[in-house]
């Protein structure tokens, strides 16, 4: 028999799904401040894929796989649920549980939510959510691997750009940006090359949208592999991000602001060079730092 | 005989789908500076849905739903197509095009995009995404009606906010932000009453997610609907946080950051109040005005 799961209580007070998984986690990263590179501690904001399952009438469907920072994952369903108007009220829900059918092993264990409902939703707000199987995985590591086993370009040894290089491109980028300067309400996305050119930009509302713009823009020139660019991102990078960039060869990405957890470990799992918070002649290099030249440690 | 159509030309040089569609609309929104409500001209970014098709041996399936900014649409299919590992190189693109079938209206010509490969992409990697149509729509105003057609709450008159209130959230937020603060790396939802306080926060990797986990919270609470409540955003709105905010009857959201066109059209057409750019005693109030009250004209 197996042991009681914490999931078992079903939907309970936020205090009882609050807190059991942290959100951040420790990473050791190297910082550049102001020319000098030091490795220090730092936290990351955990991302992890959460599945979603339905259950109706004996039968379980996946409704969602959503990539989200572990906690509140009862509320989390609750909340899609009601969001996306599969329900109304909470006196619909019968159980949200962990793992009812014990499946998932003990990696998985809080990476798969199943909705008991009372009654059967409406049909056409579940078909709108079912999916076909994703093969993205459950657990951080799964999706990761699920990025090897689907296939991807090797990404090549160079280049190796100087820091004081990769320090322009958050303002070149930002002066390229025509529609965040009408409306600051846009991600931009820059593809730039080892002597600092911005080759290309593009802005879309959806992060993912303007890095594909940029990579399908690539291709459409016969560009790829991107063997010798750097991606470089107005804002956050999600494993996402990092996954899409691998399939285009990019070597290096750079951001503005913070990766993940699951960026970071996509990353350096795959060989790729991963800098954030990318601001004057500051930043955080995540990943294979080999490819940063840094005056005092060109390499 | 039907007039020739832009998409004809099938893939082009990037030019060719560059500027076709401005990225932004105009919209008047009353902008509350120092305490002074006054009226202007606004850019907001446009965001509207893109269909992605995929058409092999005859068969089509739509692959992908985004919301994104329209330009460059050839460019975001091709460099969706490859990020997603549907394709490997341009070679196995036969055509990309705008609305191939000729079916869809005038107003969504330009929101479905059509990609013929040559020969057949991976079975694995269409399985994936393929997923059972989508009731979201095509063109934003299809969106729209969508969402009256799906079912929703009717937002209450009330409550009016003075905007010195509303104008605390954003610290307030922020300052409940605990793993921003560690990480930097992650979006925060805050739920406040027309005192001012915040009854519930929460930090996630995505946005939705936050929003979702915020709902839920107060779902499982047995506080629906919301009809008193504010939902401050620590970044931008969209289109999926006005409606996710609809289906709890929220009827104030604020945020940081800028909205979306879509997000303003859906705000205006359910009768929620959106503030954005919410930023020490100033902000922008994008729709139904009357729920924010002001020393000089409060209603």
């Amino acid at each position: 028999m197996s042991p009681p799961r914490p999931g078992d209580e079903g939907v309970g007070p936020p205090t009882a799904v609050t807190g059991r998984r942290t959100p951040t986690t420790q990473a050791t990263v190297f910082a550049m401040n102001n020319g000098v590179l030091v490795g220090k501690n730092d936290r990351l904001a955990i991302e992890e894929p959460l599945e979603i399952r339905l259950l109706v009438a004996e039968s379980v469907s996946t409704i969602s796989i959503t990539m989200r920072t572990p906690g509140n994952d009862f509320e989390l369903v609750a909340g899609f649920l009601l969001s996306e108007g599969v329900i109304g009220s909470r006196e619909q829900i019968h159980e949200i549980a962990y793992c009812l059918d014990g499946e998932p092993d003990a990696t998985q264990r809080y990476n798969v939510v199943t909705a008991r409902l009372v009654g059967a939703p409406g049909r056409a707000s579940i078909e709108r959510l079912v999916m076909t199987s994703s093969a993205c995985g459950i657990c951080g590591s799964a999706s990761i691997e699920a990025v090897h086993l689907a296939g991807h370009p090797e990404l090549e040894t160079g280049p190796v750009v100087p820091f004081d290089v990769l320090s322009t491109f958050p303002d070149v980028l930002r002066s390229g940006q025509a529609a965040f300067s009408e409306t600051g309400g846009v991600h931009g996305i820059g593809l730039f090359n080892q002597a600092g050119e911005m080759l290309c930009i593009r802005e879309d509302v959806g992060r993912h949208n303007a890095v594909d713009k940029v990579l399908g823009w690539a291709m459409l020139e016969g560009r790829l592999p991107l063997s010798e660019s750097i991606l470089m991102v107005s804002g956050r990078v999600s494993f996402e991000i990092v996954q899409k960039a691998l399939q285009a060869g990019v070597p290096i990405v750079a951001a503005v602001s913070a990766a993940t957890s699951l960026a970071v470990g996509l990353a350096e799992n795959v060989g790729m060079t991963l800098v954030g918070f990318l601001r004057g002649s500051n930043g955080v290099i995540y990943s294979n730092r080999q490819r940063i030249g840094t005056s005092s440690s060109r390499q």
